[in-house]
């Protein structure tokens, strides 16, 4: 069974696009990524997408029929997954299995997220439908109050600090500054964040990931075939998938992710690697506490002291394990569905040696981690050049 | 590459569930195709989701880790996929080819909507998502209209009649009588369905498959795994998906559906088999013209000839080719997402010989065919005792 690799990808830049559709912003990214990798539909044999609340958010479901014909794909086979914020990491890895299972040779995967056009407020109501509907979002919970539990519990237990909490807004926005498709890209200071408005006790406003619309894309192939397109192909060497119970009250514990958990023992287990072959890490920053528990949960860094190690700067772009060099969701931008791919599409251009101001210099291996809802689903890949 | 095939399955009643929600249907058809099946969570690698419009309909988005946890698979890897009406199809066509990656070894694939918490005006909104939002739906567009236009140029084209598209609905009524688990198990005449309300001319309401609540459930293994479990596998013998322009004004041709020719071309030379090969089909007739265009389409019939091969018997239960043995979407009920999987499982019932009063004697294999829309997405899978 050949080896599946990244060809070539694109996106567009993370903001408020208020001159572009939901289907304009998926097809701009899937034709620059066919573009970037040298090819046309013809070389295409089955598109899948990644998106949350196209129904909610835009009033459009069955996505994946009308992006195969925008972009001259149909009638190939074209497949939609949804895992709330975890919908693109969760598309990459269908194409993924689909080429493994002999049914493609090359998948063009985008995500896609357009978010503005609802009131914020209705923008809230519509991602808590990734919570439990019955027994979570009914009485009226958000995601920052879901995030606001596992933070206060993992102060409880450990003593993480606000401070702490906010050194991961201050590394990434650092980080995002230097990524042209990041839409906040302006520093922050730990006095800014801790002073900024209370969402949700312990989360401020400078700890949540903004609401944005975007698009990602990644044409992946067989290896045979990726070799003949590239001569950079990143390779997929471990995936991963995990979930967990939607509601937080049925959890064993809230200061693990079991799916964050699960899927990267699969990934790692896959790969034949530990944490410390990894030179690089994409995790799902949704709000800073989320990125704590993730580098944890992953094992790059004991449980309980994911804080401190921020602080010391361990997970700083020349730090011991880089983390979301990109800027994350917090700086880059975060439109739910686009966001798996986007990482995917970052570490490509890390691998490659590609990501400018923001490279991490020698990265040869990389560890991708998107999150859907609190923690009910997580996807995990790892990719290399070798 | 070992082949995959089902080890059993099982569904609810369809039909309108007012005491079951969205997640206790998919938990009863979940836990009753593992009994069935003779095995527990520990034994199921990974679960599979097709549900529409959960979010729409229930509030509900993220219904993979939902469902996970309740069936107690959590934290193994879970999956949602979308594509409208096609959404219970492709959601067993994602475990199928999982299973082929090598992945997993046993699956356990579930279909489910729950469309009656809302009224039906809001329903056929809902609905409305599957087409395009901006340039149909926008404009008023519902179902049956989109439909009635494929039929009218179907009446234009080939002389196709109201008494002919009638017969449809009375020979899968007729069977329909006959499936305990059908919502609408009463009989039919021309007659009755000719002076039936007019809902979008030629369209009458006993031309339309009703709005329904239930889910479908099938448990799939590699071959190795299946025959352990079994006596009766039934092998997945080819897999096709198709897609198409999700608007009609985009489309080359309104009497055929090209999603439907392509995943029926991709599943028959999968299989290295033609329509001569098999025994029974069951085909998505959302509306009565659906199953014509279907089976023509698919190549049972000679385009065009379909509606007067239905008024000879050609498709009744002891014509040549039996179509929709189980009621077809028409008698048995249409819970969108649900309604791939109960084809499948339908399909396992008649080739172990055990689909009661509407047994096709002598069936060993058959086809199934699931669409989203109008024709934007199709999926065809051959089953086959062999």
């Amino acid at each position: 069974m050949e080896r599946v690799a990244v060809v070539d990808g694109a996106m567009t830049s993370f903001g408020e696009h208020w001159n572009l559709s939901l289907r304009e912003l998926a097809v701009e990214a899937g034709r620059k990524a066919m573009k970037n990798a040298g090819i046309g539909p013809k070389d295409v044999d089955a598109l899948f997408i990644g998106n949350m609340a196209g129904g909610y958010f835009n009033g459009q479901e069955h996505l994946a029929s009308l992006i195969s014909r925008e972009l001259h794909l149909a009638p190939k086979p074209s497949t939609r997954v949804e895992a709330a914020c975890a919908s693109g990491g969760l598309a990459a890895r269908m194409g993924h299995l689909s080429i493994l299972a002999g049914a493609y040779d090359t998948v063009l995967c985008v995500g896609v997220e357009k978010m503005t056009d609802l009131p914020p407020e209705n923008v809230t109501s519509g991602l808590a439908m990734a919570a439990d509907g019955d027994w979570e979002a009914y009485f009226g919970v958000t995601f920052p109050a879901l995030y606001a539990m596992l933070a206060r519990r993992h102060m409880h237990e450990f003593g993480t600090t606000e401070e702490q909490m906010a050194a991961v807004a201050v590394k990434n926005h650092d980080n995002g500054v230097l990524n042209p498709n990041a839409q906040f890209r302006f520093p922050l200071s730990i006095e800014k964040v801790l002073k900024s408005a209370l969402v949700s006790d312990p989360i401020r406003l400078l700890n949540c990931s903004p609401i944005s619309d975007g698009a990602a894309a990644v044409v992946i192939s067989k290896e045979s075939i990726a070799k003949k397109l590239t001569d950079t192909p990143v390779y997929f060497q471990g995936s991963g998938q995990g979930s967990d119970s939607i509601a937080l009250h049925n959890r064993v514990t809230l200061t693990t992710l079991e799916a964050t958990v699960a899927a990267g023992k699969m990934a790692f287990k896959n790969a034949k690697l530990t944490p410390k072959d990894i030179d690089l890490v994409e995790v799902h920053d949704c709000f800073t506490i989320a990125e704590l528990l993730a580098i944890e949960d992953l094992g790059f860094i004991e449980k309980g002291k994911a804080g401190p190690a921020t602080e010391e700067g361990v997970t700083a772009r020349d730090g011991r394990i880089p983390v979301n060099a990109s800027g994350g969701l917090k700086s880059k931008g975060h439109p739910v569905g686009a966001t798996g791919i986007a990482q995917i599409y970052e570490v490509m251009l890390q691998l490659r040696g590609e990501a400018g101001g923001r490279q991490v210099d020698g990265a040869t291996r990389a560890m991708i981690h998107n999150v859907g809802g609190s923690g009910g689903t997580a996807i995990v890949n790892i990719m290399g050049r070798d």
